[in-house]
């Protein structure tokens, strides 16, 4: 206890007042109070003290990977940090199950005087998925157009100059490029790479060909589909084509980035890597997770409204839906196995390799 | 405890015995055992010990629809019944979180050992989806295709001879047709209830027109969807309309029995319909439930294998994702916020139409 | 959309300038922020925002019972609250999950700035230990002791007048005693049931004395518990007896109370006794849920502090390990089972019995 | 694919047959089926495939620490498998929820057939607790009784063999002791972390005397559970006062472990520590959750028999709930705290001590 130190009460502390003090009814001002509308207010005012938790973390450690370099230590604390976004982010999807135990028709009651208030219009959800690295352009039609023309000014304006930050996306993307990963010397690691997965491709192909259960037009499609594997690992190994498909948004990370990434998971275990994998898992977990919520929201509020409009005036569910698909961010990270091989199949890494990956990456 | 009865030994009484010697691992016929492969067979028999208790409960409550009456006691079982069943699958749902702990790469040092077999070939999830009545109809081409041929002879007469019966979905519908919520003699219920969706149709279409949020773009669009809302409305009213959306799967439910579910919604605090109710909500969240899973399952799997094919040789999450859409059972319940109304504007019921319900509902 | 309705804009109908403006760390008075006293704000808050929706819906449901009589369609209202309660104790359990997020190490670094807040200075858990039931005097010790002196003046007069009033047991206790279910004319079904718990008892000693995988000792020990069943089960038939249990607060319940109870669970199928079955289940798991909240509670203290002094001056976690034995309030709910009959072993209701009570109840 | 691998199916491969035709119905035998014994069965039977998967991952982590030397590769691989273990237990613990969904009423319908079977006679449960550490000495007086002699002869030898062999609790004290993180040259790390500790606990005390909060009494008290805790930490220092607090169960980890693990803890964030915390943080997880497993286990058995017996005789919730507290295994990790001191307090490792123990620990 420092000197001088004024005793601190809880209530004071957590400023109770002010928090307890928040919800005011809107069913109240033209008639009876809405008993659900509490647990409306409620519901939302805990995600958005969540969000808050939330950005805080994020935006540590993007501060972190802002500096050209990123020390093992700062690792440790980055993922741990992520972990707990994590863990946050488990209880925002079975929250969703709460605001479920209101039916659509106690939602009825008050559902008019919230007009046109919007979910929408949650700005620190907006600075989540802009910190991320969710770009206007990838954005569906719908949410393009009514992103901004539904937020008053001073909220517009906070959110275009936080879109000409670098999101965590970028960050993570630029310190990928610049780990040690793409040439080793003498060692011709990914060309032994590229072999290894061609016999593994025509493995796969003699599974399909035999397989005794397929009709003929499954196996036809089957193959088509391992074509288009075949086309797609190609592409990890053609800059042109690489940047083709980046364009088409079939990739978003760089080449390099994700050649960088695509080696740290196929040698997790490797002390060195461990870090750096825990690092890439946490993303794709919290894409994961923030996926799933949006999903379980959407089916909430197809629960809740059916056809109807909501409070915004759209019809939200289908909308929210397609999120899921679109809004996507370290999608590259979560389809990862489509380029990894098996353990045995791996070139085994030389000693000069460990040696200089130790060094270099310490000095990354 | 009964004369002569036999000594009982936990291990013998769970046979567990046969239980904990159940895992063989494929992996050791070609090689040394791969670590996860145990993870990966445990993780599947869990599921299917809990798809048993799933069909036990499931095939107890279909006994009960079968009789042309159902008593208010046998409800309460039902909807005791129907509440473990989704208590079970939020465990399942919880579980898909296990298998996760599972790398991608882990998972390719066994894959190929396991073709072709396919969650496909799980009679009892088929069992599943049949008992709560999903059609071959409705499902999806690639389902449709390889929902039989991936089978035994044996599993699937047995599959083939359970489609012929009725499901739940049927059962359920001949017991709302059934209940006497159409006609009430002089009071005409269902005229009053169209004149209150017309006004709040109406001033859902002033909220629209009146929100200064929406450029003209997006309020065009949302009167074109309210304009859609209106028609699905008018449907109800509608034999010959109705027919035709059913025929195209707009719905599945018949007309009669939709507006007897809706009825129960509309008045679910009133006791009498308060255990019709709970039935009601009960389907829908196993529907619900059952679509989390297939959403979360498909993620898992693209997070497993990306654009590689699976040990049945195709690649499933698109597949599966697009389940989440059309294996749906009891969308129509789902749905049936559209059609509801706040209470306020609600009929109020004459006495006299109580008395009758709650005589001709005990005489059901 | 009522006329001359204003727009609802997101953030100031949740208040948000508030509820995000309220979380100055102690920290940065005396020096650089500690990351983690964000987190710890943040928790709490989110506690106390749900401790507020909880006390809604318990306010809510004391109102219906501080009525004479409780109708079925309200009862239906209560229980669904009530669920609704469960529901978010379930999501209050797993957050602690969250705090554990943050290491011992970490809160030590902005404890001592928090002297002599404390946990026991939350007047909304004491509002809901009083509101639930939760007397001084079953309180242990030092909670005895501490439970006021360390509020300001103004919250603990506020708590003691809220003593004064009759707490949802009380109320309960009432209602229990106020449904005719002690006499039923010539039926004398607490005659029946007395017998049939005598021979039940003397099953399961016979079950004891056969038990060939008990020691002498252990066996003796048995039929020592037994004999104290045995000595439970005659209190309930016996006035004096159980007064004096019920003042060494072996029951909580009275006598009339307890039966009463005893009887809905028994015949809790029958659709009449549903709903009352429902709400004193409610009760049983909300004192459940609260109880398991307790322990994990306890345990999270134990792993940040060990055996240093929480931030209010007291090494806690040994006293919160004893409140989950004290601090219970519908214990005899929970006890029930004891009293339990199965099934077949029950009297059977006659008509005559049946009528009585459906008119009965109806008009309590 | 191999050559001449054999084709899989899935009902083949699960082994189906034997374990969809496991469940076979006490009360069948002696009159009609119990509907709820099937889930009686099911939910023991997942938690035993459950428990199988858990000896699993702990006999390769045992195996690990059984070498002399532990790589850091071979820490990471550990650390993933006991995450898995963590995930798995958070799951049974959930798992607890779905047993309740069937009433005291029901259970009581088939209960008396289960005679004289029991949860003690679960080997696997035991072959758990015993892989952890769980000595019979320290087992709950019952719990020395009975853990025996309910069993049949060929389990008794089976586990008292297992008792011989090193647990992991003492696998891991030995890969402590062996850690080089007790001596280090000249400098004198644990004098300086003495002093600090003198230093945090007087300030501690001047709390104490200083929180105007406290009546005389609380103060006495908490004044004498400082010097308790001073006392406690005097014992790190004084070999001869360690090994009689050892002696009394107040530790049980020799001192060399302890203060090594305490070393870990406080130096966890630098990236050779990483993997250490991270392992015996998981340690104390898994401690943790089997905790709160046996006491829901505890309270969920109270819920269903209240004060009668359980199937093997005996009244099992007090007793399961005092191994809570008895039957606790890595309870020196979980009390930690009590020795840690805020990082600012701790002495700065000189550059030598890092490049030492970066040597060093790589040789272990």
């Amino acid at each position: 206890m420092k000197k001088n130190q004024q005793p601190v009460y809880y209530g004071e502390y957590l400023q109770l007042d002010k928090l307890l003090g928040a919800q005011t009814l809107q069913s109240s001002k033209y008639g009876p109070p809405a008993h659900e509308e509490t647990l409306f207010i409620i519901v939302h005012q805990t995600y958005e003290l969540w969000f808050k938790q939330i950005l805080h973390e994020l935006s540590s450690v993007m501060d972190v990977f802002c500096e050209q370099q990123v020390k093992d230590q700062q690792l440790t604390t980055v993922v741990h940090r992520l972990k707990r976004v994590i863990s946050i982010q488990e209880l925002l999807n079975d929250q969703i199950g709460i605001m479920e135990t209101m039916s659509p028709q106690q939602f009825l009651s008050f559902r008019d005087y919230l007009v046109p208030a919007s979910g929408f219009q949650s700005i620190q959800f907006k600075m989540l998925e802009i910190s991320l690295g969710l770009k206007r352009g990838t954005r569906i039609d719908f949410d393009k157009q009514s992103f901004y023309n539904r937020l008053n000014q001073s909220d517009r304006d906070f959110l275009e100059q936080l879109e000409q930050k670098p999101s965590l996306f970028e960050l993570t993307q630029s310190w990928l490029e610049r780990l040690p990963l793409l040439e080793f010397g003498d060692f011709k690691f990914w060309q032994l790479y590229r072999d290894a997965t061609e016999k593994m491709l025509a493995s796969d192909e003699q599974i399909i060909r035999s397989n005794p259960t397929l009709s003929d037009k499954e196996r036809r499609q089957e193959i088509k589909e391992l074509e288009s594997t075949r086309e797609t690992f190609s592409t990890l190994w053609n800059e042109e084509k690489y940047s083709k498909w980046q364009a088409d948004d079939q990739f978003r990370l760089s080449q390099k980035a994700l050649m960088a990434a695509l080696f740290i998971n196929q040698y997790s275990e490797e002390p060195l890597f461990n870090l750096p994998y825990q690092f890439i898992t946490c993303l794709t977990e919290i894409d994961e997770k923030l996926t799933i919520w949006r999903y379980r929201h959407a089916m909430m509020v197809q629960r809740m409204l059916g056809g109807k409009i909501g409070t915004g005036g759209s019809s939200g569910h289908e909308y929210l839906k397609r999120t899921t698909e679109t809004n996507r961010i370290f999608q590259d990270f979560f389809n990862m196995a489509t380029f990894l091989l098996p353990k045995e199949a791996l070139p085994d890494l030389p000693v000069s390799v460990r040696q200089h990956l130790g060094f270099a990456l310490s000095q990354n």
